[in-house]
């Protein structure tokens, strides 16, 4: 197959410029990429063609902050939390324990299984980070099985202190900043750091970041979680693409992120599954700070991988219109992981695309809970919605 | 085919007291029924046989509530509630047009195109509401329209009020207890109204109950959603199956729902889509309250269809554990109906079954808004959960 045509768009929301929201559309993906985009009368030969009946059409969803390579789950931990006990980020540790204790293919099979469940949910980009080995050679093998799986691989070697440097926490951070980064390095576009009370504090977060910079990787931060924290203000400082989280955010840091490039990328499926309270979109979003929605899929605080789920929190929690939460699941995100391939259907942009069984993406947060993908196309190829 | 074994099953969850929950179990279905129950090694010889693979089955949902019989949607209300509108019950107004002006095949196709959307999220059991019609002619199509789908029709010709009676609602109040629900009543088994600020008062609601009754109806009540008021009161009082939302109860009404056999029917679909407070499931359940979950699935203030949605939201926010919400979504919603054939994995019962993707239900709040339901079983037939 080289080209088709997709006809019969009752809505194309492309997040581009140019085109905005198109009525009864057509476009035509050429092997990778969109090649055209237009009114139906005017659509070019191609190779192939698939009629979609009225259907709504959107950029697929860019997940940029997800913790895909793990073993095990936490299921007796979150009944506990839902039963009262606090969340807190030594949780961490038992999921440490099972991923270095699980093989490279269970690893592999394991993401695989949780990005074929996001794809048929219509997520079509996806950010991987590692966070789970804390040892040089299990966070390298980390970063390797996410490099099969994603171009956006982030190495979190400074997710927690691993239990065994508990009393010597800076050499934990010569550990992350040395051996451990030359590891990971050459597998990750992206080194994270969690900085957040019981993770890593403000000089500790410096370093590691100075020495991914150092390394060619870009700068992300888990940032004002659990508590306010220094973690937004040296994003920005640090010239960071993304400070997630922003759950707990003072006047300065809205400020300080409107001035920058970094975009805040909100997380309300860890809101949710923590039962804590969501962090502001609104405001943010007033300030003219630009904000972008991500699952942080991960099987201790949001094991969720639906992005709709998360847009629908987002209009409900978090003072969103869902135009500005599909925009924050999509576009939002491409700016988060600086691409301007995906996020937007655009002529030469990815060919990543989601039908839905519904009138507009409005449904996607008026129906929440419901699954509204029919069908994805990544790179041009349809996936089918069943797993 | 007239027997089925389903082996392989690697946690099922029956909600029946003599099997509890079985890990590594088998089962046989013989026709519409669950004919067997145990070990896989015991497992009796059947006509053909499906291999669960280790994957978690528990009883179909059992949705108790809902309002499926409409035209239209109201995407444009809720973008508005979202941004500020309060909900009230007149925007039901808007749908009463556009199902008034549909034909019975669009009312029966757009029901059933919601119904398939259910079986393949794991809801085997619907009751199917009218109350978009408000007129005989339209309340006796809607009827009609739901018994063809659904053995749980209910006649909620009380509503609201039609605009053409809005200066005269004891007229109204006599259509429906008389030639409405003469018309009506053959096709249903339930009467419902809806008894709140801005619907009916306590002298009208006691009125058509009392008539429906008479006509060998059972009772329901939409009650205390909106504000205090004298619902729960009165469904006690006449023996009503169920008292629907729950969300405004006073101390008095908790106490007249634990001495009695009306169950409280909880639909947290409906404050989370017009952003209200929830009800306290825990008071109730601790209390002695006999609790169902439903999605009130309607398209002004519940547009969800999805029971795994609804039992994340009473986990996170109605103080339920995951257990007692799955046993709520499905056994709970059985009692609300007054039925002992759904709701439950027991002998005799239907082979109403759901097949988790999952080791466990605990998973539908644990990873919320993730579809999770890979075959439903509705009696006895497979369900494709692709659309």
């Amino acid at each position: 197959m080289t080209s088709t045509a997709l006809t019969g768009i009752g809505l194309l929301v492309t997040h581009d410029p140019e085109f905005g929201e198109l009525r009864d559309a057509a476009l035509i993906i050429d092997e990778d990429r969109i090649a055209w985009i237009g009114q139906p009368a005017d659509v070019p030969a191609a190779d192939d063609a698939t009629d979609l009946d009225g259907r709504c059409v959107i950029p697929g969803f860019v997940d940029s902050h997800t913790h895909l390579v793990f073993a095990g789950d936490r299921a007796p931990e979150f009944e506990a939390r839902m039963a009262g006990q606090p969340y807190t980020a030594g949780g961490i540790q038992s999921t440490v324990a099972a991923t270095r204790a699980a093989s490279d293919d269970e690893l592999t099979a394991h993401a695989a299984t949780l990005l074929a469940e996001m794809l048929a949910s219509g997520t079509t980009t996806t950010e991987i980070k590692t966070g789970y080995g804390l040892s040089t050679v299990d966070e390298q093998r980390s970063a390797q099985v996410a490099a099969r799986l994603s171009d956006d691989v982030t190495f979190l070697g400074a997710h927690v202190v691993p239990p065994e440097y508990a009393d010597r926490p800076e050499d934990y951070v010569a550990l992350v900043t040395g051996p451990m980064l030359d590891a990971c390095a050459p597998h990750c576009r992206w080194i994270d750091v969690f900085c957040d009370r019981g993770a890593f504090d403000a000089d500790q977060v410096r370093a590691i970041l100075t020495a991914g910079a150092a390394r060619g990787l870009g700068l992300r931060v888990h940032a004002n979680q659990l508590a306010h924290g220094p973690g937004v203000q040296l994003a920005v400082e640090l010239g960071a693409a993304s400070a997630d989280h922003c759950t707990h955010l003072s006047d300065a840091d809205v400020q300080a992120l409107a001035g920058s490039a970094t975009v805040a990328t909100l997380l309300p499926g860890a809101e949710f599954s923590t039962r804590s309270p969501y962090p502001d979109a609104r405001l943010l979003l007033d300030a003219g700070v630009t904000v972008a929605l991500a699952t942080d899929c991960n099987p201790g605080s949001s094991y969720t991988s639906n992005m709709a789920f998360c847009i629908a929190l987002a209009v409900r929690e978090m003072g969103m219109t869902p135009a500005e939460a599909l925009w924050a699941a999509s576009a939002g995100g491409a700016r988060a992981l600086r691409r301007d391939d995906v996020g937007v259907i655009a002529v030469g942009a990815r060919a990543d695309l989601v039908a839905l069984r519904a009138p507009s993406p409005v449904h996607l947060a008026y129906r929440p809970g419901v699954p509204l993908v029919e069908a994805t196309w990544k790179d041009g190829q349809p996936i089918s919605a069943r797993l």
